[in-house]
């Protein structure tokens, strides 16, 4: 579908353009501006969808995307980055993420619809923001009205926590008395999972699709995402991370978006910046143990939080400007200097 | 008190001047660069004070409302935002909250001076800030500041935490065996009590009040306010929330906020604002429900984050600026590109 | 050590040069850039380290301190900043916490080294966001950093919480029934412990090096500290704080630094900054009770925020600037206006 056949459809047919339009934006969860990969990203997640017997999980990642991608066009952005999915991918997020978190009903799909357009809301404020620094949103738009609603379901009767862990006090986990895991299946089924859980999918063969998918966009990505999930899964194990945790995959899908965003899509590849990206998959997993914790008192799952700490440190990081010395401001303040 | 009388009396006596200063000030907290505005709400907080049978809420916001405008004229900011009252309306504030959420004794009053003094500071800094994407600082210093006094009370064995809610973690709230209130009764009293606490004040004769003084100064504020109180009412009789608070007006303030902020503050009235500013009220609905929940194992209130949150988000959403795309960045940067 | 001698070895040979580089990095936590300070510090921080009998204190503040300061250089920072020691002090923070809170293993000298070399990726990302208005990054990397790693710690099985408090929800304390204390001993362990606690040690004695430490690079920072710990207690004191944490020093080492950074780092010395900056410090021990009981239901320490917080506030608030007056924004914004 990159292919210039459809380029040029998508560019004479309106309705074919607003659908190329929804595939980019589904691309863009992995930071793929390709369509073809989107419709494989959408073709994993509906696989896992239905094996995991929520299907509703598949329809509200189509509803997010489009409502989301709408308001966009009611809020007249700017077309290039509207054209390139950049107003879809956090909506999807949030029609994956409500029916996987809370009961399904009628009202889950109001709901689905407010929280996609209010994504896109969000992801104009912070993109706008963080320009000034030539940061990008990333998935924080998502997190942070994902955030809101789940948090918010406790207080209202009528939206109802479904699988969501009960608000507890932390405790140190307590190790655990099965030894280290080190068959070939879990490094496998860890490492694929971790891809898939980027769409909250504990799916080892959504993982695989999602790999090939990157694959028809960039070799690079899939390769990052696949070297981020094991990474992660090795400093995991090496820290005594719970097994159930990540033969989950729920240590790898933070660090698989780190290791793509730092890797190859906003560094140019490179092997001082490969380090620097399996550097920020290893903050990742502490962020993502730490943020586990950090979530507890309020019963809400982390989502992409930890991926996003991360990613904003190491790309905001710039070293060619001097930062504010320990040393008297220049500026004229306000009467007291 | 917007007559060219009034005018010319406050520019020609210092005293009065101040007193015009004061008034602003007071306006703020809704918007209303306004001297009478001010008074009408000062009136309407003087009663809701006397009626609640704690006096020393209006005693609080006159003393935050002097000592915070005082601290901003010995820092020498600049004059036209001083004259204008945007250095009054944190400190009224937090000279209510304390005595709302404190027991009140004579240690109290120093930290209603000191919490109103350095909410000025803290007004300073976050406008600073935000004026770098053209953003305000709305309440924000209010709740910073009463945020940390009020959870400071906690450690502090000579500050009694009085009518806040104990530390406790959030469980899903259940169903009310009554039926949905609709009554004509339910709805007057919730609207306009949603008004009043924006002021902290459950009394829907203040409300009534302060929707009367919005329209001397602006009549689409007045209507906004009746507007997202009423919208924010609907919103949250339609996901459950408890009968209590919406009685209460604890769903109603933040929106109203929200609704005289994007509909005709800081945008001008127009149909695509008002459906805007109206998604504006639904979302702070749902970040009110959120940060209900959120601070529960705090044992702290709100306060206006919900209208903080949302309007911020909204305020700084635009569309003319294209974000960050998901690409190579062009910055030459530290080595690792 | 700031003899015109060292300073031409420093310069000539390559080895002293980096010495240098990393003293300035130990002065740079109490801002000076000034390696003999950096010396004294690094040896008040060895003598409460053998006395408190933890020497992996020590080991850690100095290999994070060169940790940090090894990844700036292989980031290739500017050189000026790295000189003066910019890269180092967050490292060293780190590398005195992990060993103060979690239990000293094989595994806890890789994190300090993770979390140094991360502390400098994360000091460049926060200087370079604060830039913007002239803000320093302060001890911000650090405490980020080191929380991550704390809360981490509950999830990780090889990573034992050491000597945190468990995660609890806050409760009201109880006024002691011990009178205040009056004795001059109190008063002088608790403003010198105050001090030393800027280096998470609680010894009057490294409390008493530090402020000699800082006499040789300013005797403005040493006057400031004693009088940031000093009125800190009375405010702690005045309040009703636990005896037992105003012995440790715990309300006094924020307020020391907040002391340091606004009353002669930041700003010049005059009376009306001598003001200025005891407002801060009392604002600081206001936020040290409140954060105390914000991370209470995290398990986690306060570190230095109380400080970040506060100093940015009053570093960031800057007079001369208007806001964003409560009027229609002029800018286009996206179809809305």
């Amino acid at each position: 579908m990159n292919d210039p056949g459809w380029a040029r459809a998508a560019k004479s047919n309106r309705a074919l353009g607003y659908i190329d339009v929804l595939l980019r934006g589904a691309g863009q969860v992995m930071f793929q501006n390709h369509p073809l990969a989107g419709l494989l990203f959408l073709l994993g997640i509906g696989y896992g969808s239905a094996v995991g017997g929520n299907l509703a999980v598949a329809g509200g990642a189509a509803l997010g995307l489009l409502a989301s991608t709408l308001t966009a066009t009611w809020l007249r952005v700017d077309t290039a980055s509207l054209k390139s999915g950049l107003y879809g991918y956090n909506g999807l997020l949030v029609g994956i993420a409500l029916p996987t978190f809370l009961e399904v009903d009628a009202r889950l799909w109001t709901l689905i619809v407010l929280g996609s357009s209010v994504s896109t809301i969000a992801f104009m404020a912070v993109a706008n923001v963080l320009k000034t620094w030539e940061g990008p949103a990333l998935t924080f738009p998502f997190v942070l009205v994902t955030w809101v609603l789940l948090l918010g379901a406790y207080a209202l009767a009528d939206i109802s926590p479904g699988s969501m862990s009960a608000p507890t006090l932390p405790t140190h986990v307590t190790p655990e008395t099965a030894a280290v895991p080190t068959s070939a299946k879990f490094w496998l089924d860890g490492i694929l999972t971790g891809v898939s859980q980027v769409f909250l999918i504990g799916n080892p063969v959504t993982g695989l699709v999602l790999v090939l998918a990157l694959a028809t966009s960039s070799v690079w990505a899939a390769t990052l995402a696949l070297l981020g999930s094991g990474a992660a899964l090795v400093c995991a194990v090496a820290f005594g991370a719970q097994t159930a945790s990540m033969q989950g995959g729920l240590y790898g899908f933070s660090p698989v978006l780190t290791a793509i965003a730092l890797g190859c899509t906003f560094y140019k590849p490179s092997p001082r910046v490969l380090i620097f990206s399996m550097l920020g998959v290893i903050a990742t997993v502490f962020a993502q143990a730490s943020l586990d914790v950090a979530v507890q008192p309020f019963g809400v799952p982390t989502l992409t939080a930890p991926f996003v700490l991360v990613t904003w440190l190491f790309l905001l990081a710039k070293g060619d400007l001097a930062p504010v010395p320990h040393d008297e401001l220049s500026r004229k303040t306000f009467g007291v200097s």
